[in-house]
Parts: C-alpha cells; structure tokens; sequence
C-alpha cells in the first residue's frame, strides 16, 4: 500500500520533469500554450503510450488515470510561464531528469515481463518507455532525437533494463531490488554527464 | 437506422475535407501520386487510427470499413489533379474543415467513453482524433505542427470534447445533443478564423 | 516444418536488410552507434511492429521473438563498422532490398487477412508492412519520407497486396502462391529501378 503509493508519487515525479523538458522545447520553438502543452504532454507520457500499447494494456495509463496526464498540463503550464528562470534550477532539472530516467525504465521493463513479454522485448521495452517520450518531443518540434546523435542516455537505459530482467528470472522482486536498480541507472547517468561520456561515431 | 446513416454520410464528409488538406500539402511538397493519397490518407484517418488502438478497438475503422479508405483515396486523387482549381473554394474547404473538426471530437469523445476510457482521458482522446490527422501530415511532410503553433484549433476540439463528456455523463445521449455540440465547436472555430483569435506565446 | 523454417530464415532475411538500409541513413546522419541502431532496429521492424498493432496481436513479432531483434541490430552493428565498404556491393544491397518488398508484403498481407481484417484493410497493412521501416526510418532522420516522393516502390506493394488477397479469396492458399507472388513483386521492383519507372507528380 505505502510503497504503491510512493511509486506512484515516484512515477508522477518522472512525468512533471519529462513534460517539464518537452515543454521547454516547445517554448524555445515559439509554439502557443497549447503546443506547449502538447509537447510536454507527449514527451512525459510518449514513451509509456508506446509500452502500453505494445503489451496491449489499452486504454494506456495516461490516459486511464487522470493524475498523470494533468501532472504532465501542470507542469507544462508552469514551464511556460516560469520558462525565464529555469536556467537557475537546470542542475536540478538534470538530476530529475535522471531519476525519471532509473525510474521510467525500471517501471516499463516491469511492466513488459509482468505482462508476458520475453526477455529481449521487456529489455527493449523498458529502454522505449524511457527514451519514447524525448523521442517524441523531438520529431513534434522537427529535430532529428538527441537521444539517436549524442549522450550516454539510451545506453544507460538499456544496461538497466537489462539488470531488472536478470534480477526478475532470478527471482529477485519486489521494491529494494527495483529502486536500487533505478537508482544505479540514476547515478551512472550522472556520472556520464559529469565525464562527458559518449558513443561512438561512424567514421566518414 | 437512418441517424446511423446520416452520421457515417457526415463521417466520410469529415474524411475527405480531411483527407483533401492533406493532399493540398502533399502537392506543396511535390510528393508524386502515391504519396499525396497516403498523406490524404494519414490526415483524413491518423486520428482515428490513434484513438482506435488506444481504446483497443482493432482492426481500427479506417482498416476494417472500405469506405473510409476508399472516401480518404478517391478525395487525394481529386486535389491531385483539380489543385489549382481549388483556391477559388477556399472558404468552403474551411467551413467543411471546421465541420469535420466538430464532427470528429464529438464521435472521438463519445467513442472513447463508450470504450469505458475516463473523462479525462476520453476529452484527450476526443480532442486526438480532430487533430491526430493533421499533426501526421504535418509530419509526413517535414513541418513543425500547425496546430502546435498558433490557431485557434485543438482549444475548440478540447472544449467541446469537455462539453460532450459532461452531457454523457448527465445522461443526456442521442443524435441531437451530439450534432448540437459538433455545431456549437464548428461555430466557434469559424468564429475564431474570423476574429483571428490566437493562444498566447511564451514571452523570450 | 521445413517450410515455416524456410519463411524464417526468408523474414529474417528482409529484417537484416532493412536494417542495413536505416543503419546506412543513421550513419549518413553522423548519429552515433546507438542512433545507428535504433534506426536500424525501426526500419527493419517498424513495418511489422505498426501491422501487428493494428490487427491486435501484441506483444508484435519484433518484441516477442529475440531473433528479430538480435538480427536488425548485429545487422546495423556491421553496417556501422563496414560503411565504407557498402558501395562496393550497393547492386547486391537493392536486389535484397526488392526480395524484402515481395516477401514483407506478402507475409504482411497474409496476416492481416488470417486476423480477419477486410480485403482492402489488409491490402493496406500489407504494403505498409513492407514500406513503414522506411518511413520510420526517413521521419527518424529528419527526412520527408522518400517512399512519398518518388520511385516505384509503394506501388509495387499495393499491387503485390492485391494479388495475393485475390488468390486468398479464391481459396489459392499455401507456400508455393506466396512465393510466387513475392518473387513477382521483386520482379517488378527490380524492373521499375531498371527502367527508372516512376509515379506522376502534380503540375504546378
């Protein structure tokens, strides 16, 4: 019950700040409030459309449950206005970005193998439901992803999703594994940032 | 029987006012023959597509009725080769527009309820199944949303998406209250091209 | 038995093709090994992740079994390291290219109509089966997608879609009407780059 709970204020967590990042994009392409508002909306609860739909848990999450998608508005709508200041906070909305990061993963590939999907697909699944969003939020404002040119972002994702598989068929459950996972993919995206890791590219 | 009639005639009006804008951007962007139908064809029926795998209803309607398909084809086809004819009707493409526009989120949200989805989520869904269409032609065709950056557009769609959920759930159904609503957002989208109203824009 | 082997190995073929084709665009992006992946993994099974969405079979095919994945990524792995040696067998590259037309249509097709979709439902899934890798592949990379713009390639596959479920109509059903209608696709694939056929574009 409790800790249904915080995963759930966890989750929402997650969502304010992805919404927070796309409606950040929005406002830097001079969109309205609500394109805005769409982007964030689309880049907070993209990447777990996508899983749902793909497990065929229909109707998805965001929208069978109406705290998450009035999260994503909130935030959005606070971006919009507060947008000026935000620069202040970016090492905090840096570290949150990161925990939505830990935390989406280890939530999707969850979900995914609860919901019959073999290994390879939960892991990849789980990667989705992290990188969807920000995917998402890049094609609506006519970017080429991020997450497919630069930034040790994906990858950390898919190590992670990977973990979580590896610990569930070893019959490792419940909450501590899965924040301990979340939180080791939260403190190794910290450190790419920090050391600037990246992936390599092809040469010319 | 006969009200199911007039909603379907209604319906594929929606699609090929739908399916022609997108045509008309498929010619713009020198697109060939083919790609103007399937831009057509994303425009007139993406939205619906989108709102009918996320409440679970496979095969979606655009695959499992030949009308909708047909309608979206034959419409595309029609702007190919009358384009430069079509200036000259203009207005009435907006007012068969705004028509479609109030026709799809009135069947979107009522769809969606049916389909058991929340308020909330039904009043996206509602609002989806207007806009869906345009944001994937604007996306096939390399542009930044239309509908994302000014407009007077997806408000209404919300608006009246919010209305049709709120009379469903007084328990006022049937034919008229939905053609009313679908009226109502048609009048207020025409009114909004009129006076030009517009959704804020960030401040730099 | 030996006959779904076969199937096999021809789907996984198509897979590491169309991979091949997404992970030459991803490195023509600069995009880095991850990126190059991912567009390769989308091109390769984006088609048959978007059919299989459509006709309800969830988890698709691309998350439920790892062969399809694991071939779309090794083959984007080799195209990231061996790049540059690609031109030398660019003739070999569109010949595979046109089998994974035929047979990605064909397979497509089938399935669609053995999951009870309508005939012009499944023609329609069938060819975006085979041309959606390359859409996703092209919106990924920030590309108006080239199946829209030129060449005879969608074409082919709607013609190929219609044959087949005309024989599926008719009761010609098994191995050998398949292939055969596949190998025509090819055919006439390698024909239309042969004689540089393409669809009209409107007049200006």
């Amino acid at each position: 019950m409790a800790s249904g709970y915080l995963l759930l204020v966890a989750d929402l967590i997650g969502v304010a700040v992805f919404a927070a990042s796309g409606a950040s994009a929005g406002v830097a392409k001079r969109l309205d409030l609500f394109g805005v508002a769409f982007v964030g909306f689309a880049a907070a609860l993209g990447g777990g459309i996508l899983r749902d739909l793909t497990i065929g848990a229909v109707p998805p999450l965001a929208f069978a449950d109406w705290r998450y998608a009035t999260t994503a508005v909130l935030a959005s709508v606070a971006v919009f206005w507060l947008h000026p200041r935000l620069n202040r906070v970016r090492r905090a909305v840096l570290l949150l970005d990161a925990a939505g990061l830990g935390l989406f993963t280890a939530t999707g590939t969850l979900k995914a193998l609860h919901a019959g999907v073999p290994a390879v697909g939960a892991c990849l699944l789980g990667m989705l439901t992290a990188i969807g969003g920000g995917l998402t939020r890049d094609l609506l404002t006519g970017e080429i992803p991020v997450v497919l040119q630069r930034d040790f972002y994906a990858i950390v994702a898919l190590g992670g999703a990977i973990l979580i598989t590896v610990l569930d068929r070893l019959g490792v459950t419940g909450l501590v594994p899965l924040v301990t996972a979340a939180g080791l993919m939260t403190g190794v995206r910290l450190l790419a940032l920090y050391r600037r890791w990246s992936a390599p590219v092809a040469v010319p």
